[in-house]
């Protein structure tokens, strides 16, 4: 039901949110941690660096990073940046008789996506990261060695 | 993020929910009522045949008819007939710690995932054709004459 690129998406998100903050991750970090192919992972975060999500530097010690804190991005910000949920609001078969007044079986439909929308909207990345009784998402790998940092940045976004 | 194969089969079954009870509905019926291109329609007709939520029968005069009253066939088994919601009781990353104790970020995926199947088997094609002050789903064509049906039918299923 969920795409892949929102399961990479929100897998990304879940890697910065344990970096260090204010400290770039790079690519292939965020590749090894989120267990992304490389190429897919590009286009994600270039979805997400658009929707003002991330910001990224490019050259050696760049990387990507949060553009704001964990606790202000929501699971909705992340979907609607890569894979919007496309609520019914009008009539998919364009009938007359519908087209403000959707019939049960749409409007049904569309109270499911407002459901998600809903849950998605009222849950934050941070929420997500730190739960008693939970494992972290990704606490396999991102407790592991990254690769050293280098120096010398250049603006991506 | 429902799929155009939820949206053709729940069309497909809402048009068999029109129609006379038993008897069948041509498929080149349904594909005009519900505005499906036939060969996809063919597709989706199969894997409602499949599921026995409907009877086909070969042949003229033949066609598609419901298994059942649609009061007793819910918009859950017509998903899970073509495109089933694949609930989350895993990590998707086979993560050790995780396995049997998703992390909150899938358990939040499957919670959602988790509300959209009680909602679709709570609701029943039969509620979906008829409520006060809205429109019938294809209101505007299934009004409207049918092909003449014609004699002679060899079962399909």
């Amino acid at each position: 039901m969920f795409s892949q690129t929102v399961e990479y998406a929100l897998r990304a998100m879940a890697t910065l949110a344990s970096h260090p903050d204010n400290q770039f991750c790079p690519a292939p970090r965020i590749a090894e941690v989120a267990q992304i192919p490389a190429s897919y992972l590009s286009k994600v975060l270039k979805h997400l660096v658009d929707a003002g999500l991330l910001r990224g530097q490019r050259g050696p010690g760049g990387g990507f990073m949060l553009r704001r804190p964990a606790s202000e991005i929501s699971i909705w910000d992340v979907v609607e940046a890569v894979d919007p949920i496309r609520r019914i609001k009008t009539c998919p078969l364009d009938l007359g008789a519908h087209k403000t007044n959707l019939c049960p079986l749409h409007r049904k439909l569309d109270n499911v996506l407002a459901d998600m929308e809903k849950a998605f909207k009222e849950a934050t990345l941070s929420e997500m990261m730190n739960q008693p009784g939970y494992p972290q998402p990704l606490c396999d790998f991102v407790n592991s060695t990254p690769a050293p940092a280098v120096e010398g940045r250049t603006p991506l976004a």
